[in-house]
């Protein structure tokens, strides 16, 4: 019953499998291999549009290499308040983006908003003694499970272009967001106004693979440098391509996200029937964010569940926002989660909150 | 006959074993798992000594970080002319440590001296308006594919101290030299002066993984912070970590290097006896740097031997300098290397070389 | 009738003639002059405690110095939300910091309050993953003109301390602060919990002089390469440390300061005499904040006088906050401005609103 | 009898009147005053080509914006290895450029040739794991008392465009450098191929004003922000304006810099009449730098002869290179240094060296 990350699951069978027949003579190190070349031609067909592709071992790389190559050390990057990249990568995006500034911006259930984006903009004119706004970075599926329309995406983006910001996406968990949307994966990204896209594959099944894809080539010139500069340049790439190529082989990816997306559903169906339980967002992807009382959380863990707490601040002064003897925990499924132990946690909920 | 790197073969059988039973049930992210529990504590057995470790997918991330670690932003940095941190890394050590100085010393066949050391600390004598030295970084084995006698590491380590430096030892090739000195583990780094050490396996068999190793705790204290800030933390690290435990098991990791080292000395040997062949340096680990005709050098590439020029830059003013119609080149032989190839490609040289 | 900044009016005498009269024979560069060993010293007195003093020539580089030195390129630097370091000075203070994080925290009347900061805290507890929460700056007087009681610093700083962090003062306007409050500086710094303060003298009559003081030793280790690496060293100190000579001598600073409060106060008594017009925040330094018709505004400017838009950002949701037909304006007074100009502007202002 | 350093001497009559005359009235801050604007235009007339002209306090600044501009991170600016930016400015460079590497190119007396560049370019060939060559900066006068000729100017810096790179001139003794070679500023800057000049006054008779001037605009685009962020936009732009302006009037920079020019040649002449004395390298601008006995050297100074110690390094291996029982020394004349006391030193020198 571990809940407590999509991290804490091992890799897919195909892309293991991949991985140990990649494993057979002499290949060319350093991105010079038949894998690497591979995986770059399908990424531009997958997308549908010319594309580089820079393959880095992290997500926290792919977000904090994405975000340099769009800002000056002297700019601002605005992101929503909840992000990864602001709240959990110790700074990674102001250490390579040389010390520009991240800009929280806040917005409910891990979404930023038109008019939340302007206010902040409107923080930093642009001019002379200001940090220049550079770069917007969304992320999808959010840090709180839900999903951005691309109506929004486009109309964020928008505003950021008008602006002269780039836009990044943090794409940490794409494949879920791609799965619950069920668009191209074009639609969601460069059509939307995506400049650069952090595409994620570790916390869907990979061992460590994540891509950083650039639509605009222009933006993406000195990511080599940058990245063999980071350390993030592996020597044997072929293992790393060789991930991604199993991934994106029969829309493995998708099936994959999509299986989570199911469980988290089937998840957030069953707490909901709880008297003693709230949602906190709504569930469209991976993620499920209850608020129960602290006592029932303890029973739980007690009981053999794993599952983190999480911080209630997005939830303050809202209806959602726990009372003192009420917890926020999150609870993450995984490519590989099982019906059987979703259902076994709720039955364990039921039976521990209700005293029937 | 592939010669080029010790990176273009694949992954140790027992390695890539390793990582595929890792891949088993849920298990803790980000450092808390098992396996990385247990390299631990087999680090700290191996050396002899109390360490930190903290594992990471490449080797110049390695380098960076140990040496980020030992220096502050207007500190130099001691290291060769010719060694990887300066020549090949894209300024990686300048990244971490935030604007220090790598300081160029000389030496013959990649190896420093101390009356080197010496005149490149007197330029640094940290009067007030200078930087401060801060770090030497001495690389084991050498660039040169030399290995430093224990004593010189330990004379080079104690005039370091007696500066107030720090020492790392960049360890990419820590097998080759630990194969070919004999020595314990411990005596040639902490007994003989190293504070911090990066312990390479992928050259050596495994497919990302890399061990900065810190023996003076006081100096690591700010490495869990430096390398998430990098992307260097992997999420799923029971992959990584699986592969050293398997590195370390058995002496794997010795087996491997001594065969690399008896491949590359049967291929000196054999390039040895050839009359229009001398060997730039002598061949102490898996590496070996032939000066030879460049007409024969492109013969051999026609025959489909494969192997890097190198520059002969270091060789200026020596006996062994490339004459305008010679080259020097280098030759790398891996854990994969077998015997038959070596004998063909010096069979074929000597074909190519002499009409008869 | 120029109100615009304390920077626009020129230098006062006696700082003028101590740069003159310093003009005279050779003196030792870089800070080994007699003028820079004597403000030391004098420094020293004045705030009754041993000092390592810095002396830079922007209030910038004084903020960005002491800031850096109080955090690791992994620390989070907390700042009131509309503080001089976080909106005006293009992140200076995360160059010198080399990539560390300023945190806004909010507060009515550019002050932070300890709910405030004790919330923003919160949001970095310190765990692996995250930023270290590495110092706090506080701004005296503030950038809204009001002035931090002391017990309200105090309780600051040692809500910092209790959590780790050093603490910094801003005190581009530390003697419009000192004036106003009427304690000894020791009493407002050090032993109410100050580590280092940037002590102005730029925007109260001198040419371009700033002091770094640094109470606690350790902390301002490496200030003086920090500021020599920015640049920030300038060669013939002695015309630096002659204008804080003069400046500290017979309290000059403090009257200095003293005049431009009182015409602060009396301009405030009379811009809130005419009914068109109320005061944003209380008027407690040398800076007033009218929320005034914007018609109004532009007919001062017209007649004559001279002053600068501000942000109403830290006026939302507040009975300040200016209607749609309302302007918020700074005034900001200083050691040259006289009582005959004050009058005359109210006198303008109340024609010019009044239709009579 | 003071030779230690241009530094020592105190502030030209005229720049310090200019200085005293500009502090009248309000004037607007941050640059927007009529000092900065007609300087601004001073320089375009005085360069004979447009011009962007940021000013800053110090001349380490100068260099560090300028080197800044011309590189990214991940580059490699190539510099003489005696250069002041290399050796005696804590490694402002690569701070301001964000971890970019200086690379030091020898020659002697201080000039770097064409084949020195040429071969320092060659370990830089910019394949893609390599550092990027991006910038070359060349001293003029150079650190050893000697003048580029235009035509190596010219060459240097050809070469320096066909690879690629940007070129700064540290002009920190500029106009020794100018008044020297008697051409016109474009003939030595612009028209040979500099794009980017640090001007320097503060050596020649200043307070404390420099200028960096940018003949290419596309290269200065982003100087405002970096100069801000450094903290080297002092606020009372008008005081740091008017020593240009007075330094730049009726050729008063000539004609200090060939005063201190002819008291160098003075010097040398004298210094070379004795037949304990030789002079290190050519006397072309206002630094002599005598090799002598070191007990003679302790002699002057006992005498009262301040100057300083200087490091022989560059003198290795020539017929130059001191003695054991000899001593490189630098003596540095001024603006403001007197016939009467060069005559002095030499009599003293020549009564001290001859045991009489």
């Amino acid at each position: 019953l571990n809940f407590s990350s999509d991290n804490s699951y091992g890799v897919a069978d195909e892309i293991m499998a991949a991985v140990v027949a990649a494993n057979r003579g002499a290949a060319v190190s350093y991105g010079g291999d038949d894998w690497s070349t591979r995986v770059s031609a399908r990424f531009a067909e997958l997308f549908e549009h010319e594309v580089e592709v820079f393959l880095v071992p992290t997500g926290t790389a792919a977000n904090a290499l994405s975000v340099a190559t769009l800002t000056p050390a002297h700019g601002a990057v605005f992101c929503h308040a909840e992000s990864h990249i602001h709240l959990e990568e110790c700074g990674a995006c102001e250490f390579y983006a040389l010390g520009a500034r991240l800009v929280p911006v806040g917005g409910f259930a891990g979404r930023m908003t038109v008019p939340g984006l302007k206010a902040a903009l409107a923080r930093y004119p642009g001019i002379r003694h200001d940090l220049v706004p550079s770069a917007l970075s969304l992320t999808q599926s959010t840090e709180c499970g839900t999903v951005y329309p691309v109506d929004e995406i486009a109309a964020l983006a928008g505003l950021a272009h008008e602006n002269g910001l780039g836009v990044h996406m943090d794409g940490a968990r794409f494949a879920n967001a791609a799965a619950a949307l069920g668009h191209a994966p074009a639609d969601i990204t460069w059509r939307a106004g995506i400049d650069i896209l952090s595409f994620g594959a570790t916390k869907n099944g990979a061992i460590a693979a994540e891509a950083v894809i650039v639509f605009d080539r222009a933006r993406g010139r000195d990511l080599f440098h940058r990245r063999k500069r980071g350390g993030l340049l592996v020597s044997k790439t072929r293992f790393l391509a060789a991930q991604l190529e199993a991934y994106l082989a029969d829309d493995l990816w998708l099936r994959l996200a999509s299986h989570a997306n199911a469980m988290a559903a089937r998840l957030a169906t069953g707490l909901a029937s709880l008297p003693a339980v709230r949602l906190a967002w709504p569930v469209e992807a991976n993620e499920v964010f209850p608020v129960l009382p602290c006592a029932l959380a303890a029973k739980l863990r007690k009981s053999g569940a794993v599952f983190h707490d999480w911080t209630a601040s997005g939830l303050a002064g809202t209806e959602h926002a726990p009372s003192p003897d009420e917890c926020l925990v999150r609870m993450v499924t995984s490519f590989r989660t099982e019906a059987g132990d979703i259902d076994a946690l709720i039955a364990a909920a039921r039976r521990l909150a209700g005293g029937n």
